[in-house]
């Protein structure tokens, strides 16, 4: 074998620049919100066959995984939740083993025609493509896709185990990441190419969704003093949880990773619904916020604050005082965490970065949550984040610039060869 | 004819009693909420021709009715939405004529679960009957209908057209009986036995319903800041449209018929929803409220009050100014109405009230609107209510006291008797 050189890695990227936006503008075609991946994810499977990967297509296995301290409760069911992982098995195993790893899932569009373009129809204009998880995360899925597919096209293959991995649930559980985690997926390190502008990120927050269900007294509005308006009552309830996040942003509360950032701590008042009938003082509301909180501070601890911030709320209220609201936790029960930047895994994708771009990545603890928290939580394994630049994720109008995507995926090829080393193609 | 004295009308009514109940409770379990009206409305179409009534069973004809100033606009359909009219017809028409009018429609129940016993299930316990629209009204359509055939029952009949009605739609609209007053129904007076304790109605409020929809700006949590939240946003519009009903409630902005209410202008936030996603800032929120306002105050002025607080309140805000909400008007779009507590029927009903209680019945200036106002406003015969006392209407576990139920309908048949004056059966 012919060892190719970083020039070869890299014109051997570039000569698949056509077919990563083609398989891009592909998988943007799939509306992968919640419940709708499967079709997505078979599609993947057969692009790892194609590349002569092992597929592993497995549906998560609840039962393994909802006693382990990372999971999310979820109220859906799970008789069609897929994850995919093709696997490269190396015939010399002389290098280091890793993870690539990415969510297929979406979060949902909001109102279509408040988009430009609609959102499952990608549009490339600019350098930039359009679309519903363009940026979040199908260019990540489609970096190390053809990364791995231009070494092959060079006649080799790392020469280490090597795991591409497209989980469903990274928007809401993580469960996807964690049952590939549970299933015994395990390496040296993991990379995850997250939008986070070719950033290395080395911590993220921790996050918490929960739902609040608030009951009133119903009556007639000809005497509005005689119920209590549940919508009303739940105004009441996110003010406290507002003054909460006030107090956990207090710069004394702040993690040192995120000392720097403005407002890291994000409380969001995500849904809501309450009442029935414009003439009836509403009996119920529900709502639900996702909280944030730092690295090293237990789920536990934040769900005992909520819970008290809640009840203590009701307490002082007229009404709730009577009829006291209940708080169900679901989804992201999600720890924060940080990565050691000095790591070796962290030391050469910096080097590899600055190798193309003449000067090292930014470093990023970021306010939203990861899958990387499964790695280096409870896998015992370094995982970081470091994908392309997009606009507007989680937002109307996403965007992710190719060139950032074309530029993720030369490192991400230099770094296989570089971490795993490299071996002959069969 | 021997005409039957006051005691033997009262026998008469007394004698059906139990079937007063009987037809109470195989009312109530028609679910009759906004859209289901119609099998209750045929067994009452039935329960008319058994009492040799002409019936008028007619669908409303909404190209009829939605240039009246008394429409409401609506955003269901009209298929089937049919009006109930009884209709006897006098041989001698000796007598002043009378319309007696009811709802069949019910709000919703509000969460099943919370209710003592399942809301269209009706129980009777202790001299009161549990259900939803027990009490608001369809105790006093069997009030009315008791009352013709007790008269029947001796043998005599109204001297002068009678018309009983049953309509839909009171709940939302009033278009029901806005449809029968346009088909041309009119009468020297009409009753409603809405459930006022016995009082009788000498002033109702304006009632309106409006809809406000709310676009914030969709965003990533990670930085909130960037994204103007929807729901939070449709808070602040809400806070100053009660500052609004503050206004109206003071005492110098007050009409006099309520001035010796505590706070007769009620606005109610009726609905809520907003949000998709908890990771996601909302982007669209949208309420519904409800506002009273006095007799007097046109619907235009309401409308314009209710836009420019809104405008004002938006242009004030960060990111409403740039994303002006839109109002929508549907629903009660309902003038108040006084009714003059000198007029004939007014002074013969409060009669007959006295002599069977030994005082006269409560004046009683309603916080809440009733289809009185399109006799009153647009018909040109004065209306009124009178009706049993019921609790909990439009709360949960209504409930209706049977003896209150059976003393109207002994002094609405001493009023036909009266009123009408009787002419010998057929």
């Amino acid at each position: 074998m012919t060892t190719p050189t970083p020039n070869d890695i890299i014109a051997a990227v570039d000569a698949l620049e056509d077919e990563a936006v083609a398989l891009l503008a592909e998988l943007v075609r799939f509306d992968t919100t919640l419940g709708n991946e499967t079709p997505a994810q078979d599609r993947i499977a057969a692009v790892f066959a194609d590349l002569g990967l092992e597929v592993d297509r497995f549906a998560i296995d609840l039962a393994a995984i909802e006693d382990h301290p990372g999971f999310s409760p979820v109220d859906w069911d799970y008789d069609d939740k897929i994850n995919v992982v093709g696997v490269h098995r190396s015939r010399h195993n002389a290098g280091r083993s890793l993870i690539l790893n990415g969510h297929i899932d979406v979060v949902p569009t909001g109102p279509a025609d408040m988009w430009a373009s609609p959102p499952f129809e990608p549009v490339v204009r600019d350098g930039w493509m359009w679309g519903r998880g363009a940026g979040d995360m199908k260019a990540g899925i489609v970096a190390y896709t053809i990364a791995f597919k231009a070494l092959k096209s060079l006649g080799v293959a790392p020469a280490a185990p090597l795991y591409l991995q497209s989980v469903v649930e990274e928007e809401c559980t993580g469960n996807g990441a964690l049952a590939c985690l549970v299933r015994g997926y395990r390496a040296d390190a993991a990379i995850i190419p997250e939008p986070f502008e070719r950033s290395l990120m080395t911590a993220q927050m921790g996050v918490m969704w929960f739902r609040v269900h608030v009951r009133g007294k119903p009556a007639h509005v000809l005497d509005t003093a005689a119920g209590a308006n549940a919508i009303e009552a739940a105004f009441a309830l996110v003010e406290a949880l507002k003054r909460l996040e006030t107090r956990w942003n207090a710069p004394e509360a702040r993690h040192p990773a995120f000392a720097g950032i403005e407002h890291p701590i994000n409380f969001n008042l995500g849904v809501i619904t309450g009442g029935e009938w414009p003439s009836s003082v509403p009996t119920e509301c529900r709502f639900t916020m996702r909280v944030g909180f730092f690295p090293g501070v237990s789920t536990a601890s934040v769900r005992e604050a909520v819970t008290e911030t809640i009840a203590e709320a009701a307490a002082r209220h007229p009404t709730l005082r009577e009829s006291p609201p209940r708080v169900e936790f679901f989804g992201f029960q999600a720890e924060g965490c940080t990565v050691d930047a000095e790591g070796e895994m962290m030391r050469l994708l910096a080097d590899i970065h600055r190798r193309l771009d003449g000067e090292p990545p930014p470093l990023r603890a970021t306010t939203a949550t990861t899958d990387a928290r499964f790695f280096n939580l409870y896998g015992d394994l370094p995982a970081t984040c470091y994908g392309p630049h997009a606009e507007r994720i989680h937002a109307l109008d996403e965007r992710v610039d190719l060139a950032s995507v074309h530029a993720v995926t030369r490192v991400l090829a230099l770094f296989i060869a570089e971490w795993c080393g490299l071996e002959p193609a069969d």
